[in-house]
């Protein structure tokens, strides 16, 4: 997304071509542009080079078109979702010679703080995980001084999203004081990495997709509306004009693995559904 | 410990030379050795040089001593301790697209698995630590699909660990059927990678010590018998040699951390403590 995020003039295109290897390589986005020729001369603007709208192709990433035995999704919008950076510092000590009363252990407390975050989300009717962890030292004889973790929290609206940043909060400042391992309190940090808010595609666009989909399917039980859980382009050019999505069913709702899987007919009726959609707002073009 | 474990045929020398540096970088226990002039032609065995005793002087690692305001610990035993390494295998999955009911959340679960294992040892009067965590694939909108981490389990019995041991297997069986999320199954393997029994040092070891702290110090107030939290070298010589340790206080109880500290002063009465129990023990042999 950070070449939409360019486009939509959202992310400066200098802070994308410093963006670095995330395992600390040399290349950075500029240098592997470059390498592959596309470190082109168009500036990627919706000023200089706008497009009059947009539609996108994609595999849902999830597993209820497959469920439900539907062929296509119509995306009215993207859910909210906000990333954040938490770390939890406690103090390295010993495992052997270190009683419980006398530990600040950041990975015990970061564990219990994953396991309530969790159980908020489900309370909010949220979607929370925790993809990244890091800890330090790293030892397996030295109780972890620090933890650092990254939550990715999502929902259908703003407001919840606001409403589980808040709680898990008070949860977290309840868990910092460690009453529960009988340690001794620790500290932590929350900082907002990413905010995404809730988006709805523009309903010019949502609809030529619908038709498109009914006239390619030749019937409405094959298809739904739904909302994407996953963030992608259509995020930021609906941002600055007309947009909606197209969703294929992909096996078992699997993504961003090797097991990601959609058969060629799903991914032909996608393109089919694809193009009338583009057509047929074209045509509707006062 | 390796080198006291090779001299106590615990560990062969082969395998101790090729030990490599934990980040995976090209030194090994042997180049290293070789480098700093230590690769000598002795043998490291107690067989072909052998101790008639082995004393060992060490700060506490621990809070008792400074807590207690005591200057020497008499080192009876030491705990049992066991490391364990915990693979947690669950399903990658996108964060945004994928509910609750069809994730498999490797992290999810070990969080659990860490929080009901610490429940655990103070149940069993243990304890238990993990300071070593890895999980793949490590991308913020990826539910971990895998995670490992090791367990560092102590008591001051065999018996206890052992109890812990089978607790926690029973408890981490049922974390891996995933009710308590709602989610999917996960599988987990734990294999044992160390096993310390608990240790008692040669009561002519202890006495030889015991009689050296009073001595030094004057009065017996200032001093304490005490079992070791930590492993040491004197876990092997006391297989194949009567042993004994010496313990001084350390600031906060921390070890293993740039802020370990023990003064000038109390390092030297551990010194001469040491110097006399080795006398002492060298006059009563027969």
């Amino acid at each position: 997304m950070v070449s939409s995020g360019v486009w939509a003039g959202e992310i400066p295109v200098t802070r994308a071509h410093e963006l670095g290897e995330i395992n600390g390589g040399p290349a950075t986005m500029k240098s592997e542009l470059a390498r592959i020729g596309y470190l082109g001369t168009v500036p990627a603007s919706h000023e200089s080079t706008p497009m009059a709208a947009h539609f996108e192709l994609h595999i849902e990433q999830g597993p209820i078109l497959e469920a439900e035995k539907r062929k296509v999704g119509v995306v009215d919008g993207v859910q909210a979702y906000r990333w954040y950076t938490v770390d939890v510092h406690g103090r390295e000590a010993h495992t052997g010679t270190t009683p419980f009363s006398a530990r600040a252990d950041a990975l015990q407390t970061a564990a219990r703080m994953l396991v309530a975050a969790h159980d908020l989300a489900v309370a909010n009717n949220a979607l929370l995980s925790t993809g990244v962890l890091t800890l330090e030292p790293g030892s397996v004889n030295t109780v972890p001084g620090h933890v650092q973790f990254r939550l990715d929290i999502r929902a259908a609206s703003d407001g919840i999203v606001d409403k589980m940043e808040a709680d898990i909060k008070t949860t977290f400042d309840a868990l910092a004081l460690n009453t529960e391992t009988g340690g001794l309190p620790l500290t932590y940090s929350m900082v907002t990495d990413s905010v995404s808010p809730a988006i709805n595609f523009h309903s010019d666009c949502i609809e030529a997709v619908r038709a498109s989909a009914e006239d390619v399917l030749g019937t409405v039980d094959l298809m739904r509306e739904m909302v994407s859980g996953a963030g992608h382009d259509s995020v930021y050019t609906s941002r600055c004009c007309p947009t909606s999505m197209v969703f294929v069913p992909c096996r078992n709702g699997v993504s961003h693995n090797p097991e990601e899987y959609t058969s060629p007919e799903d991914c032909a009726i996608g393109a089919q559904v694809l193009l009338q959609s583009v057509l047929l707002f074209d045509r509707q073009r006062v």
